[in-house]
């Protein structure tokens, strides 16, 4: 059974739907009125004016939304651990045009105020150096740990201090939010986030993530930058027709707290195993590799981490019923 | 009824089909069957050794091929009327990192054997002149014309010749080799062509275009690029299916054929009118503001193209039936 | 004789004494006191408020220039003969990160108000299609023509009325001011430019060119451009002395009379074979073959320009004596 | 005086004689007997056959020299003192077209075989981590200890084994190579460096370096790149009569002996209080601010480095005479 990654899940249903109902209408790139729809239903759920795009990935989403905030010869400032630093290939510095990455390390992949003003400090004036221009977060992190409110805030308070953009990357933020309780505008505008990428395919989705800006001035170039960079897809009235499914009567949530309800069972059953406390989907944990073997030998499917170390991420579309055999076998091992 | 663009069409049923098979795989990225299988499949139909990519959008496969041909240093030779050149928002810069399009002029968007030996023996040596690396034509070409088997070796013989590399921009390549009648083999590499972008997006696919390298050895770097760009899908399960689905049974030739067929009708219909001859699913046909308002009073949707112009562009998803009411309407006029 | 190019004229004994001073200074990059003093010094000459900063070439000064008015995914209007279009190697898209030349034509290199309208109405909205963002013309042309200070209003009206910025490459600067007899003034800001290539090393330099923003807030950016692109000297008071040598007791328009009247006496000469009217330093004129042949074999040295076209520069270093054998010459074809 | 760094030496007075020298010839660009004698008297000096180009800037050498060993999708791994990471404004990203740079820890700012090769294992193999093309070391280092031929060549023979191409910045390389009494063979080619950033303008030239290529067929490709970068200056002889002065009979060593020679007296002086051994023209120590004010109150002037800590930088213009009061001052502290 599936617990490598949340990408590999299902499309679920009402998506499937919202596709099929797409394949009706006939227009084109983002004509369509289910496209042009998107900023006005994102605006309703964030509870602020924001502009939101379509895009066919999450590092689509994240690399556009730093080239709206970070210029070429800027840096971005963002945890050894992210996504955007790590695991993207890249594509960060592809669309800035070279902006540079400043790393913070720290447990959990979370940046704290005192790291993240230590880092930004460290950075002398003058042309020599490349200047901090945004910070980009987690949320939930790449360890599956949740900023709250207080705690985006306080980063926050930092980025619009300093005259700093501030980007969210979302790709499991609906897990994020399932977790607080909070409203999707408490974590992020209210606390200072500029642009949030709005995850949806580890979520349920098929094919497409929201870029929201919270500052709807920067969609405008951000329009071009889709299109430079072959994301406008010629049929986007089912990138669309995908996000306003999941968004419809909060099913984005729904399957977020399934998602999360099936890693805490896990989580409890690891115990002492635990790596990080587990307050999204992801469960890291401790285990040799003969207990790792053992595991893959019931048929749980699953990454190694690191030395002794493994991560299991689980879906929307895993019950309790079928996640609960691995929490027995970790319980057992 | 719309006439403006085939990007408007539907999803074919076996592509919806496909997609809803897809969906009960649980693969990340191209780790999956579907996408591992492209490359024999599209091997398969062009009876060579190839490396076949998925991608989002015909402006990612065209880029991106540009960028496997053509470092940023240099210039990739095209018309002036190339989609490339006009209609992509500046992607193969983005791609290639700044290379220079070297524009060709001719009627009916064709490059010819003497207009684009004229336009390299144009460039001196010497690094103060940005130097062709590569050639780009497109096949079915903006205005609807094809280039033969035959054209497109003399081209590939000037390329082989200066050691330029030759993509084809085969958005339409579906309505070409239906109007040819030939292998696809025979209108691509076996006539020098190095790399295509292989459409089926607006010949009855969702959201997926093949980038085909006849030089399988550019895949490598490519995929770099791809991901690099955003543009590695999560779940590219989807895209796959999409393209296997196409190529299956040639279901991407009968829709073709019945593009064209439509186009046909209307040619037949439009007579003297016709600005170019009617070789694929696109018709240009003089029409004065009146006779184009009388049109669009009948329920026609389409595009003005130049003063006096319009674009009729016919899809998959018409039928005869469908098409005889504006061919009336315009032997009519 | 060198008449090929006024890039191989020699360094003037003023600038010589400059670089020998600024070798008992020690500073490094642009602290020193020469560099700082640069934005006065052109302010002065220019009558307004500007940030002027040393760069080692034109071509560096130009993309510079054009990468602080015009982002990545935009477009820069030029004439189709244009240096920045056709002999820098790709430079501007280097700088820019892809933007793209959108080119106009007409005779001796000048954009006029028609043409440059009818290129800028060409495009149309949406992110489809490269959008202008600036414009870029030269003056002296890349053929010897001078734009008045009522041209280039012109073309700066239009500009502003668009919200483009406008640039202008001033490789002769010198030249086009010594023929005009305005101030400096008069035909840049004054007419709508915004940024300005001031040259100085075809007229006496030896290794530096001022890079002149009339919008001075342009310089904040352009100062961490110049660094990123290794263009920051560590020895910058060599460049800054240069600049301040020319600009003192306007030796930069003294040595392009002199420039120019070489050329006057050339044009004279030439009578009906001029291709173009000759306002500074160069001189196109028919010739055949044979007759350029004839020319060498008396020891001119020059570049064929186009079949039955000769290209000649005279250069601020060359006096009447050294050029009447020439234009001696030319009489005697 | 002047401590706080090389980079505002005079240039020597061999330098100024080459360039008046230069002065009196009329070629333009590279074109000229002196450019064109870069090669072979380089390769002279290495003992291989090399290729040299001039570039007017360490970071433009740096950068030239990355650019041709990693694509842009690629990574180059360096120190994260290295000069390419923290003080060129992100000139590696710009030339690369975003390469990333993957960061090494370790005291003094070298790289050793079990960082080097801990850093490069840590990096999966696949499309979504940017995979190492290269490597970059500073020779001598940032922090003035100098790799010996030893260190290179393991170095080395991990790129070589991996397919790495190896860049050695030597903005200081004639100190390193004076204080190893090695030729430069040696510690470059003979070691596995591909590419030498050779540094010539704190070691008493005014804006030349030499950009030197071990496998001349990086050169071509290069030639084009600094065209594009509009580092190829129009008067291009004089930097090559910069380099040439330097190389001639060993201008380049006895001005780097005279630099560490003052280094010497200076960590003789500092003895407990030197941070990182001194082994070519640069003294880290440790003072007190309230020491570090007295030093300056009597005249010196040099850079703060880290809390506690000064840095002290010798040239080739000081004599021993100029620097023993310094070296009163340090032992009376």
């Amino acid at each position: 059974m599936r617990f490598f990654s949340d990408n590999a899940a299902a499309a679920c249903p009402q998506v499937i739907d919202a596709i099929l109902a797409a394949n009706r209408l006939d227009t084109a790139y983002d004509g369509d009125a289910l496209s042009q729809s998107l900023d006005g239903r994102l605006s309703e759920l964030f509870e602020t004016e924001v502009a939101a795009l379509w895009v066919p990935s999450g590092t689509a989403a994240n690399c556009l939304a730093l080239a709206a905030l970070c210029p070429p010869h800027g840096a971005v400032v963002c945890h050894a651990d992210a996504h955007i630093q790590n695991d993207e290939g890249g594509a960060p510095e592809f669309y800035t045009h070279g902006a540079k990455l400043l790393l913070v390390e720290g447990p959990g992949a979370k940046l704290t105020p005192d790291t993240l003003t230590e880092r930004l400090d460290r950075v002398a004036a003058g042309v020599h150096w490349v200047q901090p221009h945004a910070v980009s977060i987690t949320n939930a992190t790449e360890y599956g740990l949740v900023y709250t409110p207080a705690e985006v805030a306080e980063i926050g308070a930092i980025t619009r201090a300093r005259g700093l953009g501030l980007h969210m990357d979302g790709a499991r933020f609906a897990n994020a939010v399932a977790h607080l309780g909070c409203t999707p505008a408490e974590v992020t505008w209210k606390a200072g986030v500029d642009a949030l990428s709005f995850g949806f395919i580890k979520n349920g989705g098929m094919s497409a993530e929201a870029l929201v800006f919270f500052k709807p001035e920067l969609a405008a170039a951000t329009k071009y930058r889709r299109k430079r960079a072959g994301l406008l897809a010629s049929k986007g009235r089912f990138l669309a027709a995908q996000i306003l499914a999941m968004v419809e009567e909060d099913l984005w949530l729904a399957n977020a707290r399934a998602a999360n309800a099936g890693a805490a069972l896990l989580a409890r059953a690891a115990g002492d195993r635990l790596v990080h406390p587990v307050e999204a989907n992801e469960v890291f944990l401790r285990a040799t590799p003969a207990e790792a073997a053992s595991l893959r030998a019931l048929g749980f499917d699953f990454y190694d981490w690191a030395p002794g170390e493994i991560r299991l991420v689980t879906s929307w579309d895993q019950t309790e019923e079928q996640i609960r055999p691995l929490a027995e076998a970790i319980a057992a091992l």
